[in-house]
């Protein structure tokens, strides 16, 4: 049974859009995503990077994300045919660990936690194909690394790019319907 | 560069002997690791098997384990020639996350954060070697899997085995000194 890792944030778990959320409203602006594409909201505020990166070490940032729109449904229609685990790079935030965990659980709960992986680095990870939205856990990555399309990385070029759960269930079940 | 990823409690972190202590302490006995030899502690008293694993879901159980002798010094060798990760089965215990990160950054400094892993079912590492004191991980493990011995493995055979960090620096380097 061939193995799929997925990435959780930008691609099962709505990041950005809460990311943008707090962002605005304690900041009196009004961005959309549509004003932070090819970047990321830090980069985009270079000025208040700081403030805002720090919002994603407190410990219940990651708790209440939503969840990307037919992730659920495609995952378990995957999970009938391939191994799949989710690898996030939560040592990025350690704070984010419980929350993750407790995400995954209320969101996904026909996987198994046993299939849950924090790490850092994703080279680590032995799959077939990962699907992140970071295409930098490509590069040493031993399978197929499958783009997942998210605001920052819109320009990039040169990898598998998927925009939506429809798009990877294409990929991987080709006609099977949900 | 070869990679190596290693286990962290009986192999860095010294998680039976706290067991043992807290459950002596806390029952009035006196077992040993020699009474315990071939068996976890909850194999050995399994009538209060609950009570002896429920101590493992405290958030501050792993956070003040002893490290294993050696292992710092060659861990920091064998980092100047392989590439070194660190892979937990920390999903068993979701509430160990932090403890178990914070006690990686104070006792093994010198590496980097990217490179520790919290997972569960271990065949989703990607690696060379795996030094692991639980067998079950080699199965699936596309690596080579080294026995580290404890308590509750030695009479395990078919593996690898090695009995200490020496073991190991003799394994990976030779006759290189500390």
């Amino acid at each position: 049974m061939k193995r799929i890792a997925i990435d959780m944030d930008e691609v099962i778990a709505d990041f950005a859009s809460k990311h943008l959320g707090v962002y605005n409203r304690d900041f009196g602006e009004s961005l959309t995503l549509q004003d932070v594409q090819g970047a990321r909201l830090w980069h985009a505020r270079p000025e208040l990077a700081n403030e805002i990166l720090s919002y994603l070490d407190h410990p219940d940032f990651f708790r209440d994300l939503d969840v990307i729109e037919g992730s659920q449904d495609v995952v378990r229609l995957l999970s009938e045919r391939y191994e799949i685990f989710i690898t996030t790079a939560a040592m990025e935030h350690p704070a984010s660990f419980t929350a993750k965990y407790q995400w995954l659980t209320e969101h996904f709960p026909f996987l198994s936690d046993r299939n849950f992986v924090f790490c850092g680095d994703k080279s680590i990870i032995y799959a077939d194909y990962l699907i992140d939205d970071s295409s930098r856990h490509f590069a040493r990555f031993s399978g197929t690394g499958i783009l997942y399309t998210a605001p920052h990385n819109i320009h990039e070029t040169g990898h598998i790019r998927v925009n939506n759960w429809e798009d990877i269930r294409q990929y991987f079940l080709g006609e099977t319907l949900l």
